[in-house]
């Protein structure tokens, strides 16, 4: 099984991030994933964002996420487990993730 | 010739607005005009930016900025001057903008 590939926090890039969370499915996904307290897996955030995106495309999804520099995912099992970096990147781009994120939760609102 | 297309405010969507900057080249253009007192040209921003970006996709550039509601274009003449929206989408999500040059600016540092 191919290693996973996540970036260092300082090879993380702004663009990468926007585009990542351009995507609506994928700003679901983060934004859940961000609001955990826990890793949540890919099911249970499957059935939460929504439940017709199929097993593909959210691993697609999901590595669009890592390779940006949002998530860590790591296999346990068949599951895997995905974070958010949400501490380093508040290092490197201060506000950020947070404002997005609230701009998410005013758009759905 | 055409009537420019600026969606309504409460259209704007925060997908479209992080794919607009999602491009390296977009960003810098962007943070010119939001940084500029006066509405800025094309030619003038086209100097600041790359010299070696053809007009063509400046104009693309342009139009994805546009349609992202975070610029207003107005022909003067053979001209196009274009200014930010900061402050209607200020209003619509707060804090975005500026969480967003700043880690534009960050980035270049």
């Amino acid at each position: 099984m191919r290693p996973l590939f996540h970036p260092q926090i300082e090879d993380v890039r702004l663009e990468a991030i926007l585009h990542a969370l351009s995507d609506p499915a994928r700003v679901a996904l983060f934004t859940q994933i961000a609001a955990a307290d826990c890793a949540r897996t890919c099911t249970a955030l499957a059935g939460g964002v929504d439940q017709a995106i199929p097993k593909s495309t959210l691993s697609q999804h999901f590595k669009v996420l890592r390779e940006a520099g949002l998530i860590r995912s790591e296999r346990q099992g068949v599951e895997m487990r995905n974070t958010a970096r949400c501490t380093e990147i508040n290092d490197r781009f201060p506000g950020l993730l947070p404002a997005i994120l609230d701009a998410h939760r005013r758009q759905a609102a």
